[in-house]
């Protein structure tokens, strides 16, 4: 499949006579797509049922005309102000019952169903326009779903909705005070209608009860998706559905979502999120401000992928500096270039850069795009020419691009992740960044990672599959671990919970005859309290005590004798968090090195192998002469010696010898080399 | 009085199968007491008016076929969700007008009359049914008072009952306008009945208003209280009416609750409160996370041996990690037998453990029990059955185990504790701090303390009375202090404020003839702002400028000449807060040493005088010898080298020479002699 | 005209015999005026429509017998109880839409027309009865405006006014749509009264949104202001209208209200301010916790003399400690005549302390006054007895006192501040902060400053001009800076958007043709991400990426050679935010050294001219000895050596030979010379 570079941009806000020539640009830049809508319901209807699309119908025929392709989106993540006269109930209430209102975006209410049917009428409308317009090859349904913590609503329609939900899933109220455990203070329910939504209680809820709340948000911006890619599906046939996600947004099950979509994209923006998302200390933040976190994209490409089985774009791209994060600087020279072939290394089928032309008003005025607002180039305009350059010579080395199966398998699980939320146990304990920390140590070691969803068929074939952190722990998941043939790494907290949020009667980690372990108990500690390692490295945040069989192996222990990672035939089982040093020791236990491996990088290089190339990313402010590492190789772009925000492409056929210097010894840390730069 | 373990029991919770076997294991473990009913109203009435007694009748029946005496609770504190049909404005509202919800606990508004009614019901049906078994020795009212902030509430009811309370008190609305100041900026009413609470003012209200709706807000509480006392007085007679506080709850006045109970009794989880209220560094958090606090416990064994008028228990005690702090790690092994052994060396009737068996639902699945959800012992248990091992050898040597009366007298008062909440001057500036590091500070001299409340009838016969901190001032307390025949420390607000929050006419500490001086004004200092001591240390946080008349000496000042305390014949006063050196140094002019007193022990090693005994507890983590301190003793438990959470006692029955290695100086500082171990 | 002490003081909370010993003793320090009234209103009309004034009359009589003039205030700011039978819906609504109740003061909201007529009532009441009385010199219209951030209300009333006030500036609401760019979010509107204020949004609202909701509330204080000041005027000939601002307050356009009075004047707590606005660290804090911030009072002396045109007064002086700021501390001996006098080197006409007596009931129980509550004198009443012998010594030398125009000319834009507020773009990025970081760099070179408005008329005469931060640009302000004559140095932001908050077509900063300049795109800085600066100092939070036609040079740049100071002909444009050594590097080219300035002082000293006379001040808690900065000097109050809150007058007819000692080079950084001390 062609892999195409794209460009967001908004007709409705510019002179229809900047349209021609805005096109020309586009092409001329190397763009290949451009995706419009997604915020003009108030100019394609601007009363109700007043429809006016004979601007849009021009701005699509321009764009066409100009050889682009066209990603046209639903509106509805933004609907006008008149949408309040007809359902003045329509806006989502957030956790104190204010409501969420008018005057910036994703105001309403998921369970809200009258509003559900405005979003699915304007869909059919639009639909039915230009679902057959051969300029438009996919279909973008709303906006950043969950965006501004919008999943998440307690109005009246989620309470009613939420009744509902319970009535259809435990039908019978006897039935959820035993499972949610209601005797515990006096918490039973009569009537499944007594039932209140969980944020309004004197001190913590249930969490069995905040569980099925974050399971029935989850439904609605499922349902909500779904109403919309049913009634596009039969009218734009042929064209890609798709909806683009954000990083970090952990609102509802970005998987069930998928299933009714074509692919899967997301908005990516390095230095933004590295200021307002990524778990990171400020020293890590201060290094990489310009460059953004060097694992964070590569994470959530890895993720959408999944998430798109398999079809994937890049939706939004950070050009420059972007203005809502707490501080926004520029990125480093190379990096929008950087950003968009590590995408296309992960096997994105489009990089779409936000925005084309930077708005000289509204709530962004202040954010990059490829044109600065009196039209003359922005830095990253150029950057993209250099990338639609790359695209070129990687095509002619690997025609389709297609990205290689990982190394190894990391599962994610979102009600997991609610559960961690609903009770982190310890303060800053957290199932994100437990999952986040084993990427970045899979990454340590340049392996290759795909992340699976629960509900997936086989595991079969990976190096290794880590199922961390499944805090709450359904049949399915049991069922597809047990389908890998390779090492398993269990642990911090998989099987603690049923999916009622309770404690399984036979102890975490509730698994079958894989392991004869129980979890006596845990402890969230401290964050200057956890034990050292024996073998390098401390616990950090939390362990537990595990009561083993005879045939259970201790692989790591901390200096006290306390194990910390068990094994049991293929089966290991991770009993505390440590921290990179120890991560390290924990992975050369359960994935040995193989022939082939890369050895550990310098701190700033990242690699991914896409088909039959290595993409080398150099996401530090220096230069770094990667020969000590890999030996001399083919390189097809870039070389050995990579600048700040360098990228090199080399054949991944190996060297004639072993590419590692033999003064590196294959142990070294990985911090170690650096210092001989 | 014989003395006793005990633990919370949730009969609803298990199966009926479970009973006979838990009871059984109870005693095995040396219990003997079994706490119970206190969440179980929707049990017991799962439908208004319709009452199912039949598995309590067979629980208590289970229970005391075993031996075991029944504490039996009502269970007000969780009322069911029908009682909102009945009573929809029984909720109370936050400090933002938003209604605390049903879903957990504590929901109800102490001002609402209904709702009172409903609860005196409910503990009328109790004694009635229970009130003459032989099996129930004891009757918890109601559970953990003001727990999650709930004594105040900002209801419609607590207006409608403060206007009233107001009316009573002063009468005539010009008196109420008079006393408060309110033409301080025209704030004054024409009608109680215009009177709100005072949470909604744009900035601060007058802090006369805030320090009524406090007393008002205890009297609801003492009501409260008090009408399930009244009914169930003459149903149970001989058994112990009992509540259960907690630590560092200041929302009412305990002392009142008190005078219409038997006992008190306190929920001393010694981990949690380390980490979510004890006032500490981080440093001194990390040290003791896993054994609590040396003094937070001590603190409140006195405090609510004063609240029971000498009759106290532990209601609640951690036997493993809990789930509610922002760190919950596991005790050091042998710390729950510590805290218990503590709480007997200071005067306790009966040790509860909280709980039998972890529950696997619910908000508190994650806090651990003496059991574990799988029914196997949990470490707790082990550490229960040692401490029974332990009050059989206490108890041959010491029969009634009676606590000692204490070396020095520390009043507490808890309208000046509102008075500092209301009006802190500084920040971090905090009444129950100070008290706590004047009690650390006699701790450190190992003197065993006696809290007073100001109503009390005399003080004599004490080595010193302690008056730190009475903010708002009473005849009743200035009469109090009248009858000491020792030294007495007033200071650090004593007497700064009528009972209505205003200051004095003649200024603060406006007290009899005892003292000659005046507060000339006050100033709050920045953490790193207070000035040196002449004789060590520094003042911190607070300081005074004193005019003093010629009989006034002066004992302390900073190194710029400013006096700090101050004497005239036996009463002494102190205008600056020190820091731990400081206040050892004021200690030692106020209280001078005397044959018989320990000596400064180690950092870690706290100790009580119970009977004929001294018991010594280690709270470090590392082993103590305790040799050059205390010299040969006769150890009846333990020895003269305590492990990490170690319990000796010896008889306080002196060695033939002085314990004191020569070594040692006497006036070595508290933390010298550590650094020789 | 002669400057005059004055006083705060309230007859009506003390007994009336006490009257004529207050005034005499007024007087006998040294007090010539006295101001009252301001929170009278419950007992000028305890219930509505019955007026009790004699015992005002009586007040008014007994200050004025003893010789005292008179001050005679509205006392609109707290109204009374009986205010909310008759407009129930008067009260303010913060941010989140709760009521900003009765019970402490301004409590009223500016868009209330009922209540404005009210407060227009009493204010003609007042007029009619005392406007004429010859002992009443000046009137002070309410207290403190926006003090508690009260200028801001989210009322109905305020969304009413709003919608009005938008329909009369816009006319159109196409028009509207049009400059606000509603079309980004599709968030445009049909008609006004669809509208809302801008605080319920799911996310930001529009930046011209709020900066529309900016303008109105300050248009609602102006109008506020001028209702009573349009009453007043005809009533009381003669006398003198004032305000009393409060210091950091930009809740309103201080310069608009202005126009309406004769006179401004301000509320000077340097200690408190120190502690709870002053944007400084927690050294600086520490150093001057007992000082204040050695420039805070002079930046606020030289803003409200700009908005009294000329004539202002300090209305309320701390004499001791206060009673709201996170810490209290007593001032320095002799501040609180430092303070004095600083304020009338820089032009006072009064200097007013707060309070006479200390109130010993209501919220400030605990403010020091120049009376302790028991009637004796606190420590302030001597220093004011001090400062009016000092006054007697400058006018001897200097009859009319009056302050000289400023060597430089600081412009200050309260649009442009609320449009930093709205959209800082990086964490702590804050355009007062930003005056306030120059205003210091420019009293680090002792110059003295005027503080301009941009609706001034001319800028002609003054040495520089600094035009910095003028986010939002208008015509009135580039006209103004086209009468300039000398350096103008305009940057960081300035000319950044259009009176609509868009970015200016041109880009920034929009200016004509004195500066052939574009700021490509700027960007926030992480706290420790800035560039160091290739004369010394280093950039910090801010940087803008410039571009530049060929007439322009660059003076100073980043160490990696970004342009940071520009300059064409005498138009300079600062590109980054320099930390001090920056800014004084950036000064030095804009401002150079002339013969007759001063040598930059040591760190804690201030100097400001005041006609013939230099008035030097030790802000320091050391002594300083200044001969080696300004040699021998006819000194007429103090010497060459000042103490710890010491002022120094010389006259300022230069000595013989150069003050400057030969050691001491003219280019020595500002804190070398301190280390020699």
């Amino acid at each position: 499949m062609p892999r195409t570079l794209a460009v967001c941009y908004y007709p409705e806000k510019w002179p229809q006579t900047l349209w021609p020539e805005d096109a020309r640009r586009m092409v001329e830049a190397g763009i290949g797509r451009v995706r419009i809508g997604e915020f003009a319901w108030a100019r394609l209807e601007p009363e109700p049922e007043h429809l006016v699309f004979d601007w849009l119908d021009r701005a699509i025929a321009v764009l066409a005309d100009a050889g682009l392709e066209i990603v046209l989106s639903t509106p509805t993540a933004a609907p006008p102000i008149w949408m309040l006269d007809r359902h003045p109930d329509m806006l989502a209430l957030d956790e104190t019952g204010r409501p969420r209102g008018f005057g910036s975006r994703r105001h309403y209410c998921f369970s809200h169903l009258g509003y559900r049917a405005e979003a699915v009428r304007m869909a059919r409308l639009l639909g039915e326009r230009y679902g057959m317009h051969p300029g438009v090859v996919a279909w973008q349904i709303d906006n950043e779903y969950g965006c501004h913590q919008t999943a998440m609503s307690y109005s009246a329609a989620a309470r009613e909705g939420f009744r509902h939900w319970l009535a259809e899933r435990y039908g019978d109220i006897r039935q959820l005070n035993e499972v949610w455990g209601n005797v515990f203070w006096s918490m039973e329910y009569r009537r499944f209608n007594e039932i209140d939504l969980p944020n309004g209680a004197v001190t913590e809820a249930n969490p069995a009860h905040w569980l099925a709340f974050r399971h029935y948000t989850s439904d609605q911006v499922v349902a909500f998706n779904r109403a919309q890619a049913e009634v596009l599906r039969p009218l734009c046939p042929g064209r890609t559905l798709i909806h683009n996600y954000m990083g970090l947004e952990t609102g509802f099950d970005h998987f069930t979502v998928g299933v009714d979509l074509d692919a899967a994209s997301w908005d990516a923006y390095p230095l933004g999120m590295l200021e307002d998302r990524v778990p990171a200390d400020t020293t890590h933040r201060h290094r990489y401000r310009r460059q953004g976190d060097p694992d964070f994209q590569a994470f959530h490409h890895d993720l959408y992928r999944a998430v798109g089985r398999g079809r994937w774009w890049v939706m939004e791209l950070q050009p420059g500096p972007v203005n809502w994060a707490p501080y926004n600087p520029a990125p480093l020279p190379g990096m929008t270039r950087l950003w968009a072939l590590e995408a296309f290394a992960h096997g994105a089928e489009t990089v779409c850069w936000f925005r084309w032309r930077q708005a000289p008003f509204g709530q962004e005025q202040m954010h990059a795009g490829l044109l600065r607002p009196d039209d003359r180039p922005a830095p990253g305009l150029a950057e993209v020419r250099l990338t639609a350059d790359d695209l070129k010579v990687l095509a002619r080395m690997a025609p389709d691009l297609a990205t290689v199966r990982g190394d190894v398998a990391l599962l994610v699980d979102y009600p997991s992740l609610w559960a961690w939320e609903i009770q982190p146990q310890g303060a800053g304990f957290n199932g994100f960044t437990l999952l986040f920390e084993a990427y970045r140590a899979l990454r340590r070691r340049s392996l290759s990672i795909d992340i699976v969803p629960t509900a997936s068929d086989s595991l079969a074939g990976y190096r290794c599959v880590l199922a961390l952190g499944l805090y709450t722990w359904t049949d399915a998941a049991r069922r597809l671990l047990g389908t890998t043939d390779g090492p398993v790494l269990l642990g911090l907290r998989t099987g603690s919970k049923t999916p009622d949020f309770a404690i399984p009667s036979r102890l975490p980690p509730d698994c079958p005859d894989w392991l004869d372990i129980a979890v006596a108990f845990v402890e969230s500690l401290r964050p200057d309290g956890g034990p050292a390692l024996a073998g390098g490295g401390r616990i950090e945040r939390w362990i537990e005590t595990i009561e083993a069989g005879p045939q259970v192996e201790t692989l790591l222990q901390t200096t006290e004798g306390a194990p910390v990672l068990l094994r049991q035939d293929r089966f290991h089982y991770l009993a505390g968090w440590p921290d990179a040093t120890g991560f390290d020791g924990v992975l050369n236990q359960v994935i040995p090195p193989q022939p082939g491996d890369l050895p550990p990088l310098p701190t700033d290089i990242r690699t991914r192998r896409l088909g039959p190339l290595h993409v080398v990313l150099n996401y530090g402010p220096e230069s770094v002469a990667l020969t000590p590492w890999l030996g001399p190789r083919d390189w097809i772009i870039g070389s050995q010696i990579l600048p700040p925000a360098g990228v090199g492409v080399f054949l991944t056929r190996r060297a004639s010898r072993t590419g590692r210097n033999p003064s590196v010894p294959a142990t070294s840390t990985h911090a170690g080399p650096r210092q001989t730069l």
